[in-house]
């Protein structure tokens, strides 16, 4: 599974279009919470990751998705982010048991802190997404 | 492709197998390179991350080493072991491409410098395995 | 702008002028939140970074707090210390529209996530200034 | 004083007895809190961080602290496990002045805003136990 | 001064224009190192720092380089880019003695061996400037 | 063993003597580095490290050793820095194996990638120790 590119469209449009596949409605909120700020910032947002980045066909969003969790977990510095994209996974293939996996993994390369940080935060977006199928 | 279990194998022998598979030569040489400091940590390397984590069945190996090269990548302070996982990428089954989408992708979560820096050691590692190739 | 030396002054001294200008209250309840636990810290707080610092003549303030401002949104482990220095920025001549601007520049450099962070705790500091004022 | 090895433990056994000797309660917690998310992760960090490394005889347990201590103030992403290690120094025979001394000491090689953040973990951390002693 | 926005141009060309003011030949370096390995990555190099985040009005180059300068520091993970940047600040009306000042000061909020090896850096980085001067 | 304070030195003074007491011949280097480039650098690194920080009586120079060692190894950001502190602690009482087992701890809080980096810059400091003897 890729994004694919449709011609017509603007880097704008199509950072939307992937942004809403991916995040869903957490990336919505991420956008409409800059909107007091810095709204220059959302369409940034909109067209260089989503627009350009996982836009292109070299790889699939779910391969996308573990180079993003591997890399806010190790991080350390995004929990926020981390969520967003723990529930991104889900949406384009990842199941929660290989999420697991990836966080376990980061002990190795950045701490058992770091990993321990990661899995609660999915714990978290894991509840989150399960109450919200619920409603 | 995963690393399977053989139930006769210590871990220290599970994780030397899977170290070898992974890694290949480049494992080895940091093996060796512990020999006159940390022999101790030779081992722990061998257990740990390779005959506990990279054995687990949950999570290909091609997968795990797309989580390791984002992960070293974004972190920026392991560029040594970033191109061992490079090469270790490529065992596994990502092509050069791919390695070189998450990289790109890095400069969303670690920023410009952080992908460049990564891209560079990508391409020091495909270059010496094309080299090593040649031999 | 510069915090200019007096040379019948002691670096305490100076340190604890230098950090009421810059700062104002902010400044002074993180140095009321130590005296329960490291009073030393204190003095070496207003000693080392506005004594000596900031009290330096070769950079204004406004300089000063952008290096401040981008060094802490960029490592992502200081937010209550970039709130304060949000508000030290709009003390010593930046607007809220450069903030910003600095703040969105660290996407290029430590990524968006950062930025993100970043933009959400300036936020918040726009508004804590807002509210204060209105009192 | 050191962990030393009873030859007929497991490596999990050992972690155990380790774990509950430096962290106490508060390790117990965290190992819970995995429970729901990534069990065979409590078995990891009971038998690697516990199991091999607190229990080598190289070093002393007081000392094996104040590096934990440094390394996670000066990280500055793992408030929660410099939280549990403040506590875990003060069980193996750190005094609150010389917790005191090593996060101080943090503003030199990370910066002030990580000692910073670092003392006030350790306020936390003094007062929670202060406050269970006398329960 | 502040890079002004042609309407004509597009976000590539715009991005050229300004990498071309702001870093003079070693951009153009980074830009070729690049050709073997991730061309795309060079376009999208200059599209969004360049093109999209330099190009803004809202704060003057001087302003931008001594944010970069005080992350690139401050993060200890992009020596090359440091030194670029280091170059760049003075292309755009930095002095030596300002750079100088930004890395003193980053001291205060990444600890000192940041701002050391932040020091040693920009003593390349002018070197390397007065021997191509006298070219 | 810890610096004692001398009533009649200035704190130039005594972050002199105690540097030199630390650090030797290593920290002098770093010094002399600095005088081309921010000498005003070079007497804030005796004054608030060593003048200030080293020279307090609540912690051992050893025991300060263990906290620098751990820290930058966990960073990964100062490898220079990193060397010439492996020399500090064995100059105030460590041993190579202690120092050994500080570096693979940091497997656990920083990662194995940190902890083997860390180890391979003592194994050089280790070696231009012994070398050093030998002239």
């Amino acid at each position: 599974m890729t994004a694919d590119h449709d011609p017509g469209e603007t880097r704008l449009q199509r950072g939307q279009r992937a942004l809403a596949a991916i995040d869903g409605e957490a990336g919505q909120k991420v956008i409409e919470s800059l909107a007091g700020i810095a709204p220059d910032f959302a369409t940034y947002l909109f067209e260089f990751p989503f627009g350009d980045i996982y836009s292109r066909p070299g790889l699939s969003l779910r391969d996308r998705e573990i180079a993003t969790i591997a890399a806010l977990a190790a991080l350390g510095t995004a929990q926020p982010q981390l969520k967003v994209h723990v529930a991104a996974g889900l949406n384009v293939g990842l199941s929660e048991d290989e999420i697991t996996e990836i966080l376990m993994q980061m002990a190795v390369y950045a701490g058992f802190p770091a990993a321990l940080n990661g899995l609660f935060a999915a714990k978290e977006a894991f509840a989150a997404r399960a109450g919200g199928g619920a409603g």
